[in-house]
Protein backbone atom coordinates (compact mmCIF):
# COMPACT_ATOMS: atom_id res chain seq x y z
CA UNK A 1 0.00 0.00 0.00
CA UNK A 2 1.31 3.04 -1.08
CA UNK A 3 0.80 6.20 1.34
CA UNK A 4 -0.58 9.49 0.31
CA UNK A 5 1.01 12.81 1.90
CA UNK A 6 -0.49 15.95 1.21
CA UNK A 7 2.28 18.81 1.72
CA UNK A 8 -0.08 22.45 2.29
CA UNK A 9 2.94 24.59 1.56
CA UNK A 10 5.96 24.41 0.18
CA UNK A 11 7.66 25.70 3.44
CA UNK A 12 7.12 22.21 4.36
CA UNK A 13 8.39 20.51 1.98
CA UNK A 14 11.20 19.27 3.48
CA UNK A 15 9.39 17.60 6.30
CA UNK A 16 8.10 15.60 3.25
CA UNK A 17 10.24 14.95 1.08
CA UNK A 18 11.17 11.30 0.90
CA UNK A 19 13.02 10.30 -2.17
CA UNK A 20 10.65 8.29 -3.33
CA UNK A 21 7.06 9.47 -3.52
CA UNK A 22 6.09 10.80 -6.96
CA UNK A 23 5.44 14.39 -6.15
CA UNK A 24 2.10 16.49 -7.69
CA UNK A 25 2.69 20.05 -7.81
CA UNK A 26 -0.39 21.35 -7.72
CA UNK A 27 -1.10 24.98 -8.30
CA UNK A 28 -4.87 25.47 -9.36
CA UNK A 29 -5.21 28.64 -9.78
CA UNK A 30 -3.58 28.96 -12.39
CA UNK A 31 -0.12 27.63 -13.29
CA UNK A 32 -0.93 23.92 -12.95
CA UNK A 33 -4.22 24.41 -15.21
CA UNK A 34 -1.92 27.02 -17.42
CA UNK A 35 0.99 23.83 -17.88
CA UNK A 36 -2.24 21.20 -18.66
CA UNK A 37 -3.78 23.88 -21.15
CA UNK A 38 -0.74 24.50 -22.87
CA UNK A 39 0.61 21.02 -23.37
CA UNK A 40 -3.06 20.11 -24.37
CA UNK A 41 -2.87 23.03 -27.40
CA UNK A 42 0.46 21.19 -28.75
CA UNK A 43 3.16 23.03 -26.71
CA UNK A 44 6.03 20.29 -26.88
CA UNK A 45 7.90 21.17 -24.28
CA UNK A 46 7.80 23.71 -20.87
CA UNK A 47 10.57 24.61 -19.05
CA UNK A 48 9.79 25.98 -15.48
CA UNK A 49 12.20 28.53 -14.43
CA UNK A 50 12.20 30.29 -11.08
CA UNK A 51 13.15 33.87 -11.94
CA UNK A 52 11.93 36.24 -14.48
CA UNK A 53 15.63 36.58 -16.04
CA UNK A 54 16.14 33.14 -16.68
CA UNK A 55 12.95 33.18 -18.62
CA UNK A 56 14.03 36.31 -20.68
CA UNK A 57 17.05 34.68 -21.88
CA UNK A 58 14.83 32.67 -24.80
CA UNK A 59 13.06 36.25 -25.75
CA UNK A 60 14.50 36.74 -29.01
CA UNK A 61 14.25 32.56 -30.05
CA UNK A 62 11.43 31.79 -32.36
CA UNK A 63 11.54 28.22 -31.00
CA UNK A 64 9.75 29.52 -27.97
CA UNK A 65 7.17 31.42 -26.42
CA UNK A 66 7.92 33.04 -22.89
CA UNK A 67 5.20 32.77 -20.00
CA UNK A 68 5.61 35.10 -16.79
CA UNK A 69 3.40 35.52 -14.43
CA UNK A 70 4.17 37.46 -11.02
CA UNK A 71 0.88 39.16 -8.73
CA UNK A 72 -1.53 37.32 -11.19
CA UNK A 73 -0.36 39.19 -13.84
CA UNK A 74 1.40 39.11 -17.23
CA UNK A 75 4.87 40.64 -16.60
CA UNK A 76 6.41 43.43 -18.95
CA UNK A 77 7.61 42.24 -22.33
CA UNK A 78 6.16 38.19 -22.39
CA UNK A 79 3.99 36.67 -24.93
CA UNK A 80 1.76 35.50 -22.06
CA UNK A 81 1.07 35.09 -18.19
CA UNK A 82 -0.34 32.26 -16.57
CA UNK A 83 -4.16 32.48 -17.58
CA UNK A 84 -4.80 29.19 -19.23
CA UNK A 85 -7.86 30.90 -21.28
CA UNK A 86 -6.01 33.21 -22.89
CA UNK A 87 -3.23 30.46 -24.28
CA UNK A 88 -5.88 29.25 -26.85
CA UNK A 89 -5.69 32.97 -28.60
CA UNK A 90 -1.76 31.81 -28.94
CA UNK A 91 -0.49 29.32 -31.56
CA UNK A 92 1.47 27.23 -29.24
CA UNK A 93 1.13 24.21 -31.66
CA UNK A 94 4.87 22.57 -31.84
CA UNK A 95 6.80 25.53 -29.44
CA UNK A 96 8.72 25.09 -27.05
CA UNK A 97 7.51 27.49 -23.68
CA UNK A 98 9.33 28.63 -20.52
CA UNK A 99 7.59 29.28 -17.77
CA UNK A 100 7.89 31.19 -14.15
CA UNK A 101 5.15 32.37 -11.94
CA UNK A 102 4.54 33.62 -8.59
CA UNK A 103 4.20 30.01 -6.80
CA UNK A 104 3.90 27.07 -9.14
CA UNK A 105 6.92 26.80 -10.82
CA UNK A 106 8.91 27.20 -7.57
CA UNK A 107 7.12 24.50 -6.21
CA UNK A 108 8.58 22.52 -9.25
CA UNK A 109 11.77 23.34 -8.93
CA UNK A 110 11.83 22.74 -5.47
CA UNK A 111 10.71 19.01 -5.51
CA UNK A 112 12.71 17.94 -8.69
CA UNK A 113 15.73 17.25 -6.96
CA UNK A 114 14.93 14.20 -5.15
CA UNK A 115 11.64 12.94 -6.98
CA UNK A 116 10.04 12.17 -10.25
CA UNK A 117 7.47 15.61 -10.88
CA UNK A 118 4.14 15.57 -12.02
CA UNK A 119 1.40 18.93 -11.86
CA UNK A 120 -2.32 18.21 -11.11
CA UNK A 121 -5.48 20.20 -12.47
CA UNK A 122 -8.70 19.64 -12.08
CA UNK A 123 -8.75 19.39 -15.81
CA UNK A 124 -6.77 16.68 -15.62
CA UNK A 125 -7.68 14.83 -12.37
CA UNK A 126 -9.08 11.77 -13.58
CA UNK A 127 -6.14 10.99 -16.00
CA UNK A 128 -3.60 12.10 -13.81
CA UNK A 129 -5.23 9.54 -11.27
CA UNK A 130 -4.76 6.53 -13.49
CA UNK A 131 -1.53 7.68 -14.28
CA UNK A 132 -0.63 7.81 -10.37
CA UNK A 133 -2.21 4.24 -9.91
CA UNK A 134 -0.37 2.50 -12.76
CA UNK A 135 2.92 4.49 -11.34
CA UNK A 136 1.97 2.25 -7.88
CA UNK A 137 4.59 4.94 -5.85
CA UNK A 138 3.98 7.05 -2.58
CA UNK A 139 2.48 10.05 -3.69
CA UNK A 140 2.90 13.79 -1.95
CA UNK A 141 0.97 16.29 -3.67
CA UNK A 142 2.75 19.47 -2.76
CA UNK A 143 0.68 22.13 -3.05
CA UNK A 144 1.99 25.58 -4.18
CA UNK A 145 -0.30 28.12 -2.16
CA UNK A 146 0.35 31.64 -2.04
CA UNK A 147 3.99 32.87 -1.74
CA UNK A 148 4.84 29.87 0.40
CA UNK A 149 1.46 30.09 3.13
CA UNK A 150 -1.46 27.72 2.80
CA UNK A 151 -4.62 28.37 0.29
CA UNK A 152 -7.95 26.67 -0.07
CA UNK A 153 -8.13 26.04 -3.54
CA UNK A 154 -4.77 23.95 -4.01
CA UNK A 155 -5.79 22.04 -0.88
CA UNK A 156 -9.38 21.04 -2.16
CA UNK A 157 -7.71 20.07 -5.43
CA UNK A 158 -5.48 17.34 -2.68
CA UNK A 159 -8.41 16.45 -1.72
CA UNK A 160 -10.32 15.31 -4.76
CA UNK A 161 -7.14 13.46 -6.08
CA UNK A 162 -6.94 11.49 -2.75
CA UNK A 163 -10.61 11.10 -2.95
CA UNK A 164 -10.19 9.47 -6.97
CA UNK A 165 -7.40 7.58 -5.18
CA UNK A 166 -8.13 5.99 -2.32
CA UNK A 167 -11.22 4.12 -4.44
CA UNK A 168 -8.15 1.73 -5.36
CA UNK A 169 -6.94 -0.69 -3.08
CA UNK A 170 -3.11 0.49 -3.73
CA UNK A 171 -3.79 3.80 -1.56
CA UNK A 172 -4.24 4.27 2.22
CA UNK A 173 -3.36 7.62 4.05
CA UNK A 174 -2.76 8.08 7.44
CA UNK A 175 -1.66 11.73 7.80
CA UNK A 176 -3.96 14.81 9.16
CA UNK A 177 -3.14 17.12 5.74
CA UNK A 178 -4.72 14.41 4.20
CA UNK A 179 -7.81 14.03 6.31
CA UNK A 180 -8.35 17.57 6.23
CA UNK A 181 -7.83 18.14 2.60
CA UNK A 182 -10.45 15.11 1.96
CA UNK A 183 -12.93 16.83 4.71
CA UNK A 184 -12.69 20.26 2.77
CA UNK A 185 -13.13 18.58 -0.95
CA UNK A 186 -16.07 16.57 0.44
CA UNK A 187 -17.64 19.93 1.67
CA UNK A 188 -16.86 22.00 -1.41
CA UNK A 189 -17.29 19.57 -4.21
CA UNK A 190 -21.16 20.24 -5.04
CA UNK A 191 -20.09 23.88 -5.89
CA UNK A 192 -16.45 24.31 -6.01
CA UNK A 193 -16.89 28.24 -7.92
CA UNK A 194 -19.04 29.29 -5.17
CA UNK A 195 -17.53 27.70 -1.97
CA UNK A 196 -14.19 29.28 -2.89
CA UNK A 197 -15.85 32.71 -3.35
CA UNK A 198 -14.37 33.88 -0.55
CA UNK A 199 -11.12 32.67 -0.78
CA UNK A 200 -7.66 34.57 -0.22
CA UNK A 201 -6.95 33.89 -3.71
CA UNK A 202 -10.12 34.74 -5.25
CA UNK A 203 -10.40 37.92 -3.76
CA UNK A 204 -7.01 39.05 -4.24
CA UNK A 205 -7.30 38.40 -7.86
CA UNK A 206 -10.76 39.82 -8.22
CA UNK A 207 -9.69 43.13 -9.29
CA UNK A 208 -7.90 41.18 -12.44
CA UNK A 209 -11.04 39.97 -13.76
CA UNK A 210 -10.18 36.54 -14.30
CA UNK A 211 -13.71 34.88 -13.08
CA UNK A 212 -13.49 33.01 -16.51
CA UNK A 213 -10.27 31.51 -15.64
CA UNK A 214 -11.61 30.48 -12.26
CA UNK A 215 -14.52 28.66 -13.49
CA UNK A 216 -12.35 27.18 -16.50
CA UNK A 217 -9.77 25.91 -13.65
CA UNK A 218 -12.51 24.84 -11.62
CA UNK A 219 -13.75 22.21 -14.30
CA UNK A 220 -12.85 18.44 -14.20
CA UNK A 221 -11.71 16.09 -16.55
CA UNK A 222 -11.13 18.03 -19.62
CA UNK A 223 -7.66 17.41 -20.45
CA UNK A 224 -6.02 13.47 -20.71
CA UNK A 225 -2.30 15.63 -20.81
CA UNK A 226 -0.21 14.14 -17.54
CA UNK A 227 2.42 16.78 -17.43
CA UNK A 228 5.95 15.18 -16.36
CA UNK A 229 9.12 16.77 -15.66
CA UNK A 230 11.80 15.23 -17.92
CA UNK A 231 15.03 16.75 -18.36
CA UNK A 232 13.79 19.98 -16.33
CA UNK A 233 10.96 20.29 -19.05
CA UNK A 234 7.15 19.21 -18.65
CA UNK A 235 6.17 17.14 -21.13
CA UNK A 236 2.81 15.16 -21.95
CA UNK A 237 3.47 11.46 -20.77
CA UNK A 238 1.92 9.17 -23.33
CA UNK B 1 -12.35 45.51 13.13
CA UNK B 2 -9.31 42.90 13.96
CA UNK B 3 -8.39 40.10 11.78
CA UNK B 4 -7.97 36.64 13.03
CA UNK B 5 -5.32 34.91 11.45
CA UNK B 6 -4.81 30.89 11.90
CA UNK B 7 -1.22 30.01 11.50
CA UNK B 8 -1.03 25.98 10.65
CA UNK B 9 2.73 25.30 12.35
CA UNK B 10 5.07 27.17 13.07
CA UNK B 11 7.13 27.06 10.44
CA UNK B 12 4.89 29.69 8.41
CA UNK B 13 4.81 32.04 11.33
CA UNK B 14 7.85 34.36 9.85
CA UNK B 15 4.83 35.09 7.47
CA UNK B 16 2.05 35.52 9.71
CA UNK B 17 4.21 37.61 12.72
CA UNK B 18 2.98 41.73 12.41
CA UNK B 19 4.25 42.49 15.70
CA UNK B 20 0.95 44.02 16.73
CA UNK B 21 -1.17 41.10 17.09
CA UNK B 22 -1.80 39.25 20.09
CA UNK B 23 -0.38 35.46 19.33
CA UNK B 24 -2.77 32.48 20.84
CA UNK B 25 -0.35 29.37 21.09
CA UNK B 26 -2.34 26.30 21.07
CA UNK B 27 -1.22 22.84 21.60
CA UNK B 28 -4.13 20.98 22.85
CA UNK B 29 -2.43 18.08 23.18
CA UNK B 30 -1.42 18.24 25.54
CA UNK B 31 0.88 21.40 26.26
CA UNK B 32 -1.40 24.17 26.72
CA UNK B 33 -4.11 21.91 28.45
CA UNK B 34 -1.70 21.29 30.76
CA UNK B 35 -0.56 24.83 31.21
CA UNK B 36 -3.77 26.02 31.96
CA UNK B 37 -4.10 22.67 34.28
CA UNK B 38 -1.08 23.54 36.19
CA UNK B 39 -2.30 27.44 36.78
CA UNK B 40 -5.62 26.04 37.65
CA UNK B 41 -4.39 24.04 40.27
CA UNK B 42 -2.46 26.60 42.01
CA UNK B 43 1.40 27.08 40.00
CA UNK B 44 2.28 30.46 40.54
CA UNK B 45 4.48 30.43 37.28
CA UNK B 46 5.55 29.04 34.17
CA UNK B 47 8.89 28.92 32.38
CA UNK B 48 8.28 27.88 29.03
CA UNK B 49 12.17 26.45 28.12
CA UNK B 50 13.16 24.87 24.62
CA UNK B 51 15.58 22.61 25.85
CA UNK B 52 15.56 19.70 28.36
CA UNK B 53 19.02 21.35 29.87
CA UNK B 54 17.66 24.72 30.15
CA UNK B 55 14.60 22.85 32.58
CA UNK B 56 17.47 20.81 34.48
CA UNK B 57 19.16 23.86 35.21
CA UNK B 58 16.00 24.02 38.14
CA UNK B 59 16.45 20.24 39.15
CA UNK B 60 17.56 20.66 43.02
CA UNK B 61 15.68 24.14 43.85
CA UNK B 62 12.88 23.42 45.69
CA UNK B 63 10.79 26.54 44.70
CA UNK B 64 10.49 24.78 41.49
CA UNK B 65 8.76 21.66 40.04
CA UNK B 66 10.14 20.52 36.50
CA UNK B 67 8.07 19.01 33.77
CA UNK B 68 9.73 17.69 30.45
CA UNK B 69 8.33 15.74 27.46
CA UNK B 70 9.60 14.38 24.17
CA UNK B 71 7.92 12.30 21.82
CA UNK B 72 4.82 12.10 24.41
CA UNK B 73 6.94 11.02 27.27
CA UNK B 74 8.63 12.01 30.67
CA UNK B 75 11.69 12.78 29.94
CA UNK B 76 14.06 10.68 33.06
CA UNK B 77 15.22 12.59 35.72
CA UNK B 78 11.74 14.98 35.58
CA UNK B 79 9.07 15.44 37.95
CA UNK B 80 6.51 15.87 35.22
CA UNK B 81 5.63 15.23 31.74
CA UNK B 82 2.87 17.29 30.00
CA UNK B 83 0.23 15.02 31.10
CA UNK B 84 -2.53 17.18 32.34
CA UNK B 85 -4.54 14.46 35.10
CA UNK B 86 -0.96 13.35 36.38
CA UNK B 87 -0.79 17.28 37.52
CA UNK B 88 -3.41 16.74 40.34
CA UNK B 89 -1.26 13.98 42.05
CA UNK B 90 1.62 16.53 42.71
CA UNK B 91 1.41 19.24 44.84
CA UNK B 92 1.61 22.19 42.82
CA UNK B 93 -0.11 25.15 44.97
CA UNK B 94 2.86 28.00 44.34
CA UNK B 95 5.13 26.52 43.42
CA UNK B 96 7.05 27.47 40.00
CA UNK B 97 7.30 25.70 36.97
CA UNK B 98 9.93 24.73 34.45
CA UNK B 99 8.65 23.44 31.05
CA UNK B 100 9.51 22.19 28.56
CA UNK B 101 7.45 20.04 25.52
CA UNK B 102 8.23 18.86 22.15
CA UNK B 103 6.28 21.52 19.93
CA UNK B 104 4.15 24.22 22.55
CA UNK B 105 7.42 24.96 24.14
CA UNK B 106 9.19 26.19 20.91
CA UNK B 107 6.22 27.75 20.08
CA UNK B 108 5.87 30.34 22.50
CA UNK B 109 9.33 30.77 22.26
CA UNK B 110 9.14 31.92 18.88
CA UNK B 111 6.03 34.25 19.24
CA UNK B 112 7.43 35.84 22.33
CA UNK B 113 9.86 38.37 20.59
CA UNK B 114 7.18 40.63 18.72
CA UNK B 115 4.15 39.70 20.56
CA UNK B 116 1.54 39.60 23.65
CA UNK B 117 1.47 35.76 24.08
CA UNK B 118 -1.46 34.27 25.64
CA UNK B 119 -2.09 30.08 25.43
CA UNK B 120 -5.23 28.17 24.41
CA UNK B 121 -6.96 24.73 25.03
CA UNK B 122 -10.74 23.65 24.75
CA UNK B 123 -10.26 23.82 28.75
CA UNK B 124 -10.56 27.75 28.65
CA UNK B 125 -12.16 28.44 25.76
CA UNK B 126 -14.81 30.82 26.66
CA UNK B 127 -12.54 32.44 29.23
CA UNK B 128 -10.16 33.13 26.58
CA UNK B 129 -12.49 34.58 24.15
CA UNK B 130 -13.52 37.30 26.82
CA UNK B 131 -10.03 37.86 27.16
CA UNK B 132 -9.46 38.40 23.23
CA UNK B 133 -12.21 40.83 22.76
CA UNK B 134 -11.52 42.70 26.10
CA UNK B 135 -7.62 43.27 24.38
CA UNK B 136 -9.57 44.02 20.86
CA UNK B 137 -6.50 43.69 18.32
CA UNK B 138 -5.71 41.63 15.81
CA UNK B 139 -5.19 38.00 16.59
CA UNK B 140 -2.79 34.95 15.68
CA UNK B 141 -3.89 31.69 16.57
CA UNK B 142 -0.51 29.57 16.43
CA UNK B 143 -1.25 25.82 16.07
CA UNK B 144 2.11 24.21 17.45
CA UNK B 145 1.34 20.64 15.15
CA UNK B 146 3.98 18.35 15.21
CA UNK B 147 7.61 19.21 14.84
CA UNK B 148 6.60 21.43 12.32
CA UNK B 149 4.15 20.02 10.54
CA UNK B 150 0.55 20.61 10.65
CA UNK B 151 -2.09 18.24 13.10
CA UNK B 152 -5.44 18.45 12.85
CA UNK B 153 -6.64 18.67 16.90
CA UNK B 154 -4.78 22.27 17.26
CA UNK B 155 -6.29 23.15 13.70
CA UNK B 156 -9.80 22.36 15.24
CA UNK B 157 -8.84 24.33 18.29
CA UNK B 158 -8.28 27.35 15.55
CA UNK B 159 -11.41 27.24 14.43
CA UNK B 160 -13.31 26.90 18.26
CA UNK B 161 -11.45 29.84 19.27
CA UNK B 162 -12.45 31.41 15.67
CA UNK B 163 -16.47 30.90 15.82
CA UNK B 164 -16.53 32.32 19.70
CA UNK B 165 -14.93 35.73 18.59
CA UNK B 166 -16.71 36.55 15.65
CA UNK B 167 -19.81 35.90 17.55
CA UNK B 168 -18.23 39.97 18.10
CA UNK B 169 -18.48 42.47 15.98
CA UNK B 170 -14.84 43.10 16.47
CA UNK B 171 -13.26 40.42 14.99
CA UNK B 172 -13.48 39.16 11.45
CA UNK B 173 -11.41 37.10 9.57
CA UNK B 174 -9.85 36.49 5.30
CA UNK B 175 -7.27 34.30 5.62
CA UNK B 176 -8.13 30.57 3.91
CA UNK B 177 -6.31 28.38 7.15
CA UNK B 178 -9.06 30.62 9.58
CA UNK B 179 -12.01 29.76 6.80
CA UNK B 180 -10.24 26.25 6.66
CA UNK B 181 -10.18 25.86 10.56
CA UNK B 182 -13.38 26.79 10.78
CA UNK B 183 -15.21 24.40 8.41
CA UNK B 184 -13.06 21.41 10.11
CA UNK B 185 -14.23 22.33 13.54
CA UNK B 186 -18.19 22.61 12.76
CA UNK B 187 -17.42 19.21 10.94
CA UNK B 188 -16.02 18.02 14.51
CA UNK B 189 -17.39 19.81 17.12
CA UNK B 190 -20.42 17.21 17.67
CA UNK B 191 -17.53 14.77 18.75
CA UNK B 192 -14.26 16.13 18.94
CA UNK B 193 -13.25 12.63 20.56
CA UNK B 194 -14.20 10.68 17.64
CA UNK B 195 -13.55 13.13 15.02
CA UNK B 196 -9.80 12.82 16.17
CA UNK B 197 -9.89 9.20 16.63
CA UNK B 198 -7.94 8.63 13.42
CA UNK B 199 -5.23 11.56 13.90
CA UNK B 200 -1.99 11.09 13.68
CA UNK B 201 -1.14 12.34 17.07
CA UNK B 202 -3.72 9.58 18.58
CA UNK B 203 -2.26 7.09 16.82
CA UNK B 204 1.22 8.42 17.47
CA UNK B 205 0.13 8.18 21.19
CA UNK B 206 -2.14 5.25 21.69
CA UNK B 207 0.66 2.84 22.43
CA UNK B 208 1.00 5.35 25.57
CA UNK B 209 -2.58 4.67 26.89
CA UNK B 210 -3.03 8.44 27.27
CA UNK B 211 -6.92 8.28 26.28
CA UNK B 212 -7.88 9.89 29.28
CA UNK B 213 -6.10 12.91 28.77
CA UNK B 214 -7.13 13.03 25.45
CA UNK B 215 -10.59 13.17 26.58
CA UNK B 216 -9.74 15.78 29.20
CA UNK B 217 -8.11 17.80 26.75
CA UNK B 218 -11.33 18.10 25.00
CA UNK B 219 -13.79 19.35 27.50
CA UNK B 220 -14.70 22.62 26.80
CA UNK B 221 -14.52 25.83 29.62
CA UNK B 222 -13.36 23.65 32.32
CA UNK B 223 -11.06 26.68 33.66
CA UNK B 224 -11.40 30.56 33.85
CA UNK B 225 -7.69 30.86 33.56
CA UNK B 226 -6.22 32.69 30.86
CA UNK B 227 -2.20 31.85 31.05
CA UNK B 228 -0.19 35.32 29.75
CA UNK B 229 3.39 35.46 29.13
CA UNK B 230 5.34 38.41 31.17
CA UNK B 231 8.42 38.12 31.72
CA UNK B 232 9.31 35.12 30.15
CA UNK B 233 7.05 33.06 32.73
CA UNK B 234 2.96 32.57 32.31
CA UNK B 235 0.99 33.55 34.75
CA UNK B 236 -2.84 33.28 34.90
CA UNK B 237 -4.04 36.76 34.08
CA UNK B 238 -6.36 38.13 36.72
Amino acid sequence: MNNIKVCLTPSLFPIYSDRTSVVVVVDVLRATSAICTALELGVESIMPVSTIEEALDYKDNDEYVIAAERNGKIVRGFDLGNSPTEYSNHTLLGKKMVLTTTNGTKAINIAKQDHIVVTGSFLNLKALTSFLVEMDKGIIILCAGWKNDYCLEDTLFAGALTKELIKNDKFYYDNDSTASSLILYHKAKDNLFNFLKDSQHRKRLAHLGIEKDVRYCLELNKSEVIPILIDNKLISHS
